[in-house]
């Protein structure tokens, strides 16, 4: 019922095949918290941070720089940590849906063309982003059932790093 | 700030080590659309049925039988989608939240306590649990930035499968 709208092949999906290589669940934090989310995460779950990219726009009247983007490997896997900055490239706007889940893949759009098919609603383009997950191209598709996927292609220019 | 009550060795956490084995992002949908939301992620994400558990309890009045658990492959990586139930077991009660992180360990108190000397509350006791990701253990901590952490020992009986 959620699913209508598309027009045959939703099943199977477009023709195109589309790999990921990671799955990273988003934790957005109120703001300017984050930092104090990635402590915890560290003491309480033993992660390690692998990376953090500072939002670029930070405000004069802001006491800390905003976070966005920490990558923290957690167990066999890797989350991310971002401070939730109320702007047009923020992925949610409220910590009551404070997560995201991030889809890396080679092919944004055939992967975006084929969420889309099943579907989901493409928000924005497909950009070379600024957004808390990624460095790369980015499509944000929202599924039927309120989850916001980030699908983005592999993070390669992350290399402010402040451990 | 949000870490008061701690009493010391915060930073590091208990000297006991804890090693997650998995980490699976949880999507709690609104009843009983998960079944529709694991078609959804197939079609879109490619994902792969590997376990479907289903709810104990169905009410007469229901039409459909609602999923406890469906884990779904993407990728390398593994997540769960869960009927939204509000009862006690309920991981949480409102689908605005509707997510949790599950982390298995083999020691699921020494990872419980780790976390709440880290500042995280948990909630209930640790049990044999019938809740929606594990089919083992089960402590439940919410950490100081809203996120429900479920601390499982891996599944195990999570043989009712329908494919």
């Amino acid at each position: 019922m959620a699913l209508e709208g598309q027009n045959g092949g939703a099943e199977n999906g477009s023709s195109k095949a589309v790999t990921f290589s990671a799955v990273k669940p988003q934790l957005l934090v109120e703001a300017p918290k984050a930092s104090d989310a990635v402590q915890f995460y560290k003491a309480a779950f033993g992660a390690e941070e692998v990376s953090r990219t500072m939002h670029p726009k930070r405000k004069a009247e802001q006491e800390l720089p905003l976070i966005l983007s920490a990558e923290l490997k957690l167990g066999p896997s890797f989350i991310l940590v971002s401070d939730l900055v109320n702007d047009s490239s923020a992925a949610v706007k409220t910590p009551a849906t404070g997560f995201v889940i991030c889809l890396e893949t080679d092919d944004v759009e055939a992967a975006v063309a084929k969420a889309v098919s099943a579907g989901g609603v493409s928000e924005g383009e497909v950009s070379e982003g600024e957004v808390a997950c990624c460095g790369g191209r980015v499509g944000k598709v929202k599924d039927p059932y309120g989850v916001v996927w980030m699908i983005c292609s592999p993070i390669k220019t992350c290399a402010d790093v402040e451990a």
